[in-house]
């Protein structure tokens, strides 16, 4: 099930990809970033499903992705109406608040139901086939927008430097099919031939940050260095970071960003230094019902042991799990924060850059007026 | 060398103590908590120097206090100048830039060098008492001082619910010989039965949150709850924190305040959200040569290894440091930030709550004027 990747791969590494057999699906699997770059076979609709709720796969559109070719894998066996209802519930159940994945699954449920069983296998495939070339180009859209933002700043720095762009968490090719969200600009900025240099938060408790950007830049040979969550304001103090950019896990038709926690404590700080502050996105995780993000948008808690324990390998390559703090310690671990949109300077969609309002928002998305 | 101490402390639990048989001083191992309470008898001046410089005692207060001690030790064999000189030139090298220890050393050498080296070794002694005994004075003076500002914001909220405060890194008793300098007035507020519960920051790279301001509570019963750095404006944005309280490495004449990093975000989102933020600092830690902080304090980098790696124990209870980035992935570490004076309420001394500006110090420290 397992193949082990040579340690060098080639540019175009992507997180999922076809068999060179057409019958699975191969994803990197993640939990063993940034130690070890190992992919997994899956060739059934099971392999999707545990692969998903184990993290092997993450980040909401590569996870919509993944559930999609899940059902296309299930309907290879029989196309019925019962193997359909029993494959999407298990994949639903994977991850009960990942809206992009129930989205998924809908776009390939509504592409084979009017179908015959016999033609249900092939018309999922390439609906997923189309999802995946729909957020490839969705992405790269974000990336071409956003560029010039990039390329604004190292022209206002008279181009003696690299242009220092600030990051938190993982919204990256990582977390996408090709490009990613926040990062999509930084890629094409860097295949512009535009110096970039990205500071990489960290991002505890689980260190996307660390694990998965610092590598996934690393692959693309981007320059980037990791800091302590803590160090953010004090390289914005000293002159340190040019722009800020990050992803948004749900952005209210107001412009409220939510994203993972501590993004909200760099916006106040990007602030307070005059330091441009964008948010990457795509346009469906704008959520157009919420109008004040702040107020609306409910913060999950996730399990204290998130903080309380920390993975790693060990000097021998040896997988472990460390405690931090005292046994039994009280711990309280937000996952996400909101961003209210008047720190946001501008949001960076697939549809062009506008300002975080809904007047902004309304301007690329004239249909939700 | 090694005692192990009972599970459940006494309350007067003191990071340093004289041993009962007057021969040696006993230090808690810092290095091992949270996961132990184990004391290390340090019976020798090498042995001191040893626990300075391997962080068994940390704390700039603290060390100043070891370091004391560690000269009478000394002088116990033979108080003569050349065991004198080579005893505080060991003791100074341990920490090179720790104000503190050389501001002990030279107290305890100014005491001892009038008299005969047969008077030494019980001058050094009476001296490094007193250096303890002022600390722990200095240090109930800030609770002390401090204690009304924590009663005032349970009025504030009429008294229906603990006051949270926010704290970021370790400025307890573990640092001190007793109160702490920034925890010193939630002490005191809780042993006046003002209920108050700790919002505890992780405060990574070195987790002195996680792993010692966490403990420390704990052994005092206070309520606390240890979050990720990342934590705190969503925290305070949603209502769940009414002060800040944290410690300062260095204060600037101006009030401009030096502290861990990290220190700086929580400030600028205390401002956000009109949430008042202290700082408790023992007089000897204002450098009145410093106007401006910003510009002048020089902040240390310290190494990568502090961020790329974290200790802890495993769940066979085994120490292990696990890495948990790319192997040679670049990585910044500064260690402090300075929080300009103007983000600051009020600076919390051993002589009473002021400004934090040049007026405000020097109303409390004339002599300074």
């Amino acid at each position: 099930m397992e193949a082990l990747m040579s340690s060098r791969p080639p540019y175009h590494l992507r997180p999922l990809a076809i068999t060179a057999d057409d019958a699975a699906i191969e994803v990197i699997d993640q939990t063993r970033l940034p130690h070890e770059l190992r992919t997994v076979r899956l060739s059934t609709v099971d392999d999707v499903a545990r692969a998903i709720e184990g993290m092997t796969v993450r980040g909401a559109p590569l996870i919509g992705v993944t559930a999609a070719y899940g059902l296309w894998l299930a309907l290879r066996g029989s196309g019925t109406n019962e193997v359909l209802d029993r494959a999407s519930a298990k994949l639903a159940r994977t991850r009960p608040t990942a809206v992009n994945l129930r989205w998924a699954l809908d776009q390939v449920i509504a592409a084979v139901l009017p179908l015959p069983p016999g033609a249900r296998a092939d018309a999922a495939r390439a609906c997923a086939d189309r999802i995946a070339a729909e957020d490839v180009a969705l992405c790269a859209a974000i990336g071409e927008h956003g560029r010039p933002l990039i390329e604004r700043a190292h022209a206002a720095i008279g181009k003696s430097r690299p242009v220092n762009v600030l990051t938190h968490c993982n919204a990256g090719w990582l977390a996408t099919l090709e490009w990613g969200t926040a990062l999509a600009p930084v890629y094409k900025a860097h295949a512009a031939g535009i110096p970039v240099h990205v500071w990489v938060d960290e991002t505890r408790p689980r260190n996307q940050g660390a694990a998965l950007t610092a590598w996934e830049l690393g692959q693309r040979e981007v320059p980037h260095t990791v800091v302590a969550d803590n160090a953010g304001g004090h390289l914005m103090q000293r002159g340190l970071v040019d722009l800020c950019l990050v992803g948004s896990d749900r952005t209210s038709a107001s412009g409220d960003v939510c994203n993972k926690i501590g993004t909200y404590l760099k916006a106040l700080a990007a602030r307070a230094h005059d330091i441009p502050f964008y948010v990457g996105l795509p346009g469906p995780t704008i959520d157009w019902t919420i109008n004040d993000g702040v107020a609306e948008i409910p913060i999950e808690e996730r399990d204290g042991d998130e903080v309380r324990r920390i993975a790693g390998r060990d000097q021998d390559g040896i997988w472990r799990a460390i405690s931090i703090m005292p046994p039994g310690a009280a711990v309280a671990n937000p996952a996400f924060d909101v961003t209210p949109a008047k720190l946001v300077t501008a949001l960076v969609t697939e549809r062009g850059v506008c300002p975080a309002s809904r007047e902004g928002l309304l301007g690329l998305y004239p249909e939700r007026g």
